[in-house]
């Protein structure tokens, strides 16, 4: 921040003096001596120490409130008497009288040094605080945000000096704050001078400052101290899903967090569909982009009904997204990147103001940050899963996998990061899988088959009860039981593999081959049958040999990407796996690796980051270092286009089987051992060979 | 410009070799010794040589043709064999055979140096050629805009290395004409992919220069080498009319001039008349801003079908206007303006784009530049007036007035200039005369009376004869004869002053004190008959006694502003006075000596600059630098403020007197005489005392 620096560097010509009294600050540890009489805050800022303060030390916004301690501190060395501190004067004891203060507190830019003293800092009167994640990791985001309150005192307009109000403005914002350039949209012009009045030359106005160059934006402006807090939205734009993050910008703290379906779904469900809606329809990128802005505007607005809070004093966003839902935000035609080279519009970073992508709903003034693209199909929300999860900074080998439609797929340590991206296809989000459906009540989500009997018992989503147990049919009956949601599919084939039902190559057997009844001739192949409620006019769930195809097709992909980054990097496996997304929190990293989803690797090195990319989004919404240091890191990340790449099909192909061909999978037969059976007749289907042509998406 | 820079760095690196040939440029007499081979261009930029290139050296623009001088040079000591340049190659001789070039001429970046050469850089080759003003003044402004035009050959996306076509489109332009930063909205970015594949991956870009921060942007791109020429507008936004000059970005041409009346008038005919409409009606700044936009518009969409252009092609805006004019043209609400202490908004210049403004005929990329205003009375206009005539440079103490509704006075020379703004009054337009009207056919713009008999003779506009000359009357029968413009009554009532019709005291005697039956008593004045008409149904026109008070109260401010800059310089006389504006291109100088509306001067020494203020905003529009240049120049001009300085008040009572009660006119006397009458009987009007209150506008 600017004004500790500009003080840090008085108090280095400063010479201390030895009988001034000793002020220590809690909890940095940070000390100097101080002349009697010097505030507390004005101390605080010479040593570096965080203290806040908006109003600029005129005792009335009270964000400087310190704790002063009294008593004996060995620890310290110093014994601080209770006439350490002033006595009260007017303007705190107005301050206290009028609006309350804790006990025990001062105001750090009234209360002056009298005596050696210790000086808590309270983690609310701290701008740079840490807020720890929700999520139980060891990171925290430090609070640096773009954008802060400043209180400032205007001078009023001089017939013998006639600068505009907007210039006498910025020379109180340099003169009380140390901020040497401003500047203001014809918006905010065009409040400026009825506000100044309103405030009688007393205003508060929000700067956000780019990390790009040294001008900071007034992106808007009160009269008089406001006591309008004011927040971020995060939002990671996905194909199916649009989630964001209400941040106060202050703290860190997330308000509410909400999400609404992507409009564009009715466009098409993956991506590639959607930019194919923009190649066949003239306008119909124009559609799309106006339908994801009309449902961020609805979102924030719902957001803001149920924090409470007005639009307007939402300030800033930052987004994470793919690189269509990127383009397709940005007003971009996504026709690029639906066919090789893949070419981004742009790669870099972007920021602009909110009006530019018709977010009215929010601040028009709000600053939108979107975070870099890595490449044409590795978007900035694999920037922000790097963000968060900073493989760059890794020691040991770290393989991110951000599971959706796509894969996107980074492996790194410090020093070098590799990133691609893989065509999984939609079958892990239980598309393009006959019983399959999305994560919502009555979607199977859990499996297990008896490898004895080769019977299975289920959990549906909504019911805590398994299958067998009983209450069971009665707990389910409201939502029924109606098909087999990603990481429901994921164990049910996993598990067929375990109980001997499915051989190494993918194919079922038949009920004489793994004896029992479950298994269904269809056509010349067969399925196995999980739930029958037909007789009751339900549905027939069961797990095809297309299905098992599907599964295949999408897990080959994934682990080939692994494995093309592997060999990139030189590598025969990797240290720990990160699953990232909403899809890596819930499958079992057991299953996973039966199938050969992922590399093999000790199963409690595979963990799940959860939404590593809306993490990102916040990280960078929170601090602005974070932005020019995700920025630098994704120009060093190596990146890998396995489309043209010739060993992809190679690894693609010894990927198909379960778990692989070729690869050992020494630290799962640790703790799996998969029955060694074969259904190959010879007759039938045997595995698909070569890589069928998928279109990405 | 970078490429010159860049390349003197390179030139000072490299040790001449005496035995290099030498190559010398006229006019600009630069010389050098290169080896055999270097490309007349690159010589040219290794010099600092001003020679055009948009292709950056390609032999596909032919902005860089040149004539190569051969024979004898004793003036250069050298001689020029048939030989010294290399032979037509094949770029050069497609080029001559397909778009063919003058006799004797070369390309620059084709042609190489084979011996000792003199080449002449025609003026269009050269890119900082100087436009000479129409106007016959010494003054030239040297071409440097903003906006320029470059041809770049960008990479073709790569999937190894997968950054974006913006970025891509950026190191091209670092690569290949050293521009460091480049910046592009949405609107260019949402076009950049479709114009790089149409181009095959050649383009032109505009770019557009700020003088306040290193970036460039990108204002428009063209597929391949573009034929298009870019413009730029000039615009003079009046209070009364809107004046545009439609400029060659090249070349500095004005290829069409053009104007509208400003539709505001129907919100008010002066400035303060605006303000109050503002102040009235809620929402009446608003309905102003956008019928003065709506009328830029329309100006725009004329002058480009009027030049035979499409309107995209106008990259560039200019504006000088006075403050109210300015906040209008923004959107800000101007109520400050119309009272103490007449505060600005902002009093930067202020640069945006055209769709900011709602300026959507032009390109919507096309930036706008505002000048600066001086203060809240004295605005861009007047700072324009300062970039055209440059008081700040002046060896002699310079007088400028700008009469308007409100004249705008600077005063200076090197080292110190004044300024003020003295609310003078529409009378000088014609307004508030009984017989006042517009300058248009019909108006009496001259006139003369005979000391002896007190007869007038007068002309009018759209007839060159005087009305006792023979024919006058079917001349001026399709016309009439309408009323008295602006120019008209000051010289109607100087020559009143010298026929002795008018005391010094501005009474108007009686037909017994003057002795003609042209002065009518009208109730106990009395007014002098120039026209009657009356028995044929025309009008009658005369001046009447309250029309010389108008007259007095405006002549009053107008000298007692630049007397009060005359006294903060410490000053009794000017040694020059520039008229500036429309009203002082027709104003007698002498007329208006006699009427005291000017500080005495000898009458050679009192010159029009015409449109001083539209050539300011030409000025700031064809060179970059002067954009810097008059921010300075305004930041350093000293501000007096008339409304508050009290010696004003009595400055303007002194002068209430034709032509001043004290102040002696000696230069004045050496060509006029003035009648020492005086008609006050003691029982009439008297001069008015005191300085009426009047509004400013």
């Amino acid at each position: 921040m600017f004004v500790a620096r500009a003080n840090e560097q008085d108090r280095d010509m400063t010479a201390e003096n030895t009988q001034d009294p000793l002020v220590i600050f809690t909890p940095s540890g940070k000390r100097g001596r101080f002349p009697k009489g010097t505030p507390i805050l004005t101390a605080a800022r010479q040593l570096g120490v965080d203290l806040d303060s908006v109003c600029g030390g005129r005792g009335i916004c009270s964000k400087c409130q310190v704790q002063p301690q009294f008593g004996e501190f060995p620890k310290h060395g110093v014994t601080v008497t209770p006439d350490a501190l002033s006595e009260w004067n007017k303007v705190e004891q107005r301050y206290k009288d009028k609006r309350g203060m804790k006990e025990g507190r001062r105001l750090g830019c009234q209360a002056t040094v009298q005596g050696d003293v210790v000086i808590d800092v309270p983690p609310e009167s701290q701008v740079h605080r840490q807020v720890v994640r929700k999520e139980a990791t060891a990171r925290a985001i430090t609070m640096d945000p773009a954008t802060h309150l400043y209180f400032v005192e205007v001078a009023e307009p001089d017939m013998h000096e006639p600068t505009g109000d907007l210039e006498r403005l910025a020379v109180a914002l340099r003169d009380q704050w140390g901020i040497e350039k401003v500047t203001a949209n014809l918006s905010i012009l065009s409040r400026l001078q009825p506000v100044l009045r309103k405030g009688k030359w007393q205003v508060t106005v929000a700067l956000n400052k780019d990390h790009r160059d040294d001008a900071a934006r007034i992106v808007e402006i009160w009269p008089g101290l406001t006591e309008d807090r004011i927040y971020g939205l995060a939002i990671d734009l996905g194909s199916t899903t649009i989630a964001a993050h209400l941040t106060d910008l202050r703290n860190g703290e997330v308000k509410v967090s909400s999400g609404v379906m992507n409009p564009q779904i009715r466009f098409g469900e993956d991506l590639m569909s959607r930019v194919s809606y923009a190649m066949m329809n003239p306008g119909g990128a124009a559609e799309m982009t106006n339908a994801v802005r009309n449902a961020i505007n609805g979102l924030t607005e719902a957001i803001a009904t149920e924090a409470g809070i007005r639009p307007f004093q939402i300030l800033e966003a930052v987004f994470v997204c793919n690189p269509v839902m990127h383009h397709l935000l940005l007003g971009l035609d996504p026709v690029e990147l639906g066919q090789a080279p893949f070419a981004l519009a742009t790669s870099e970073s972007v920021t602009l103001d909110a009006r530019d992508l018709d977010l009215t709903v929010m601040n028009e003034n709000a600053r939108v940050y979107v975070l870099p693209c890595i490449a044409g199909h590795v978007g900035a929300d694999a920037a922000a899963v790097a963000l968060a999860e900073e493989p760059n900074k890794s020691d040991d080998l770290v393989l991110i996998v951000d599971v959706g439609t796509n894969a996107e797929i980074q492996l790194g340590r410090k020093g070098r990061v590799l990133a691609c991206s893989s065509p999984t296809g939609p079958a892990f989000e239980g598309a393009q899988i006959s019983s399959g459906q999305r994560a919502a009540p009555g979607a199977i989500e859990r499996i297990e088959i008896d490898p004895v009997t080769k019977e299975p018992r289920f959990r549906v989503i909504g019911c805590d009860l398994w299958s067998d147990e009983e209450g069971f049919a009665q707990a389910v009956a409201a939502t029924g039981i109606t098909g087999i949601c990603g990481s429901g599919i994921i164990e049910a084939v996993a598990e067929m593999r375990m109980a001997g039902i499915l051989d190494e190559s993918g194919l079922i057997g038949s009920a004489e081959q793994v004896g029992t009844p479950r298994c269904i001739p269809e056509g010349r192949t067969h399925s196995y049958l999980i739930h029958d409620a037909s007789a009751t006019g339900g549905p027939r769930i069961a797990v095809t040999q297309g299905d098992i195809r599907a599964i295949q097709l999408a897990k080959s992909a994934l682990y080939a990407g692994a494995r093309l980054l592997m060999d990139e990097m030189g590598v025969d496996r990797v240290d720990r796996v990160v699953l990232a997304g909403a899809f890596g929190a819930h499958i079992s990293t057991r299953h996973a690796m039966v199938l050969g989803m992922i590399p093999d690797c000790p199963l409690d090195k595979v963990t799940s980051a959860g939404n590593a990319a809306g993490t990102g989004a916040r990280i960078a919404l929170c601090n602005i270092g974070a932005r020019a240091e995700i920025e630098r890191v994704v120009r060093e990340i190596t990146k890998v286009e396995t489309a043209i790449e010739p060993r992809f099909q190679e690894h693609f192909v010894a990927a198909n089987a379960i778990p692989h061909k070729t690869d050992p999978f020494p630290e799962l037969a640790k703790v799996v051992t998969l029955p060694n059976v074969s259904f190959n007749t010879g007759g039938g289907e045997g595995a698909t060979g070569g890589r069928r042509r998928r279109r990405r998406g």
